[in-house]
């Protein structure tokens, strides 16, 4: 008999079945009553998960620089999650995405859990079922799981900019190409990564990365590194990994860790309470009621605010 | 003195005050009562003001073919706006964005108004902000209203593709890098634009976007057409303009007009209902009774869903 209790799932995962684990980020993914009962299985195991944030502009090498980084870890020993929330990534399987999936190199390593975020359903959803699968990772026995976003797009960045310490990857060349949502990224930014460094520029993108630390970052005790790597080769994992890990060790001497932590709890109160208002009013929008509401929105006799209203009203009784 | 209501603001807008104009989309954009009060003046004014979505990895060339036209549109003597959601538009104009701002060239033109949406502020905050501000261009005498969006992430595909028609634009090549959010364009699309299309590989990306086509879209009354142009040298304006206009006629003949403006009520309504509530939770988090949820999230005696369903009571007593 197939197993669908969330505990009894969760113990399966525990103890090495990679089924369970696909299956309860499933569960988060959809939402609704098995999430929670996911997510509440987990909170006590895995709270203060170790999330590390990688994004940057579609094409920048996001997942390379993650593949290279997972070879570096597990030659320590130490195991790692990946979830993919970026559309483009290689690691995405859906049926016209995935060309590469670059991931089958890991495929046999009990070490290794990689898996895609699908991005179907409610708009902003991902932003409460990603931490909801990192703490799923985390419980089953990955303490580590880097988050891979793509550096556009509201949700995205946000998700990525809600870890423990957020990767921004750049490439030579990025001070012409308006291609990336600079200022949002180097909001984010705990680490910078300069991947591809292989090719002219470097020295012009760093200082177009100095400039822009100078200019909008507050003098402070971090300021985030600028790091090489030329990750198709293999080159600079070392220097990225202790990037990452100086971040880390400078967030929980100073007490940042904690406030992030709580910031992000705080995050995923307001995302519950959103999407279960959202829920509700997307009931009452598609009965009956609903039904008339939209119409009288729609000849114009009230306006959105006002159907709104009406709804809220109908809620609160 | 200076105008600050929303209706003497919109009556200036009316009569050719660009400055009014930009001041009632700021409004839209912090959302709260101004952004209602504007958003009921220009509902019955405006309601069914005419949309057409652009969206497509970055780099495809959303903007120069927004661009081209508008130039386009300006010659047969239509006026026409444009709302830039994307962050890595030239259109965008930020501190540090917007390298070249080509919005430059209808600068002097009355009949061309060009805007950037803002990113910041909440998740999900531009799904709601980005029809009102539409409504306000077209109350303002710009009954055409083109949204450009980037093809990935989540809100941003979601604003294109809630238009009445919505252009996905693609280069030769996108078969080969995994760039785009394939599937979730391919959703949205009514029209797919081959820009670049004087580069090698148009015959590929038409059999690939045929193959797609042939795979997940429904036999129906209308199947996307697939227009070339090369909007760097002027090239295809006529035709992907002719496109528009065919699935423009297309959707009023068989109805699916209404039902698409319905569809956007639906939703503009529901992201009220959901900013509404969000603003509350976010000031009950704020609060003390707030802080000392989440402290107790954070040590672990409640979890997040317990502490959102605490939340959610408070909000209804």
């Amino acid at each position: 008999m197939r197993v669908t209790d969330p505990a009894e799932l969760l113990a399966a995962a525990q103890s090495g079945d990679r089924g369970a684990v696909a299956r309860l980020i499933s569960y988060v993914e959809r939402g609704g009553d098995d999430a929670a009962a996911v997510s509440r299985l987990t909170w006590s195991a895995a709270r203060r998960a170790n999330l590390i944030g990688m994004t940057g502009a579609p094409g920048a090498g996001k997942s390379t620089l993650t593949n290279m980084l997972i070879q570096h870890v597990r030659a320590k020993g130490e195991r790692i999650a990946v979830l993919a929330v970026d559309p483009s990534s290689p690691f995405t399987n859906g049926a016209i995405l995935g060309d590469r999936v670059r991931m089958q190199d890991h495929a046999t390593d009990d070490g290794v859990f990689i898996r895609s975020m699908a991005t179907r359903g409610q708009v902003g959803g991902l932003a409460l079922a990603t931490p909801e699968a990192a703490r799923v990772l985390a419980a089953a026995g990955y303490p580590t799981v880097l988050i891979e976003t793509v550096g556009v797009g509201q949700v995205e960045v946000e998700i990525a900019g809600a870890a423990d310490t957020t990767v921004v990857v750049v490439n030579p060349g990025w001070g012409d190409a308006v291609q990336a949502n600079k200022a949002g990224l180097l909001e984010v930014a705990d680490v910078f990564v300069i991947n591809k460094a292989d090719r002219p520029g470097v020295a012009e993108v760093r200082r177009d990365l100095e400039a822009m630390l100078d200019m909008h970052v507050a003098p402070g005790p971090w300021r985030p590194p600028i790091v090489e790597a030329v990750a198709a080769r293999g080159e600079g994992a070392q220097d990225v990994w202790a990037a990452i890990n100086a971040h880390r060790a400078h967030i929980v001497e100073t007490g940042e860790l904690v406030r992030r932590q709580a910031k992000r709890a705080e995050i995923e109160v307001r995302e519950i309470v959103v999407r279960t208002i959202e829920a509700k009013a997307v009931a009452m929008l598609n009965s009956e009621q609903g039904a008339a509401l939209t119409a009288n929105v729609l000849d114009g006799s009230i306006d959105p605010h006002e159907a709104a209203a009406a709804i809220l009203n109908e809620m609160e009784t």
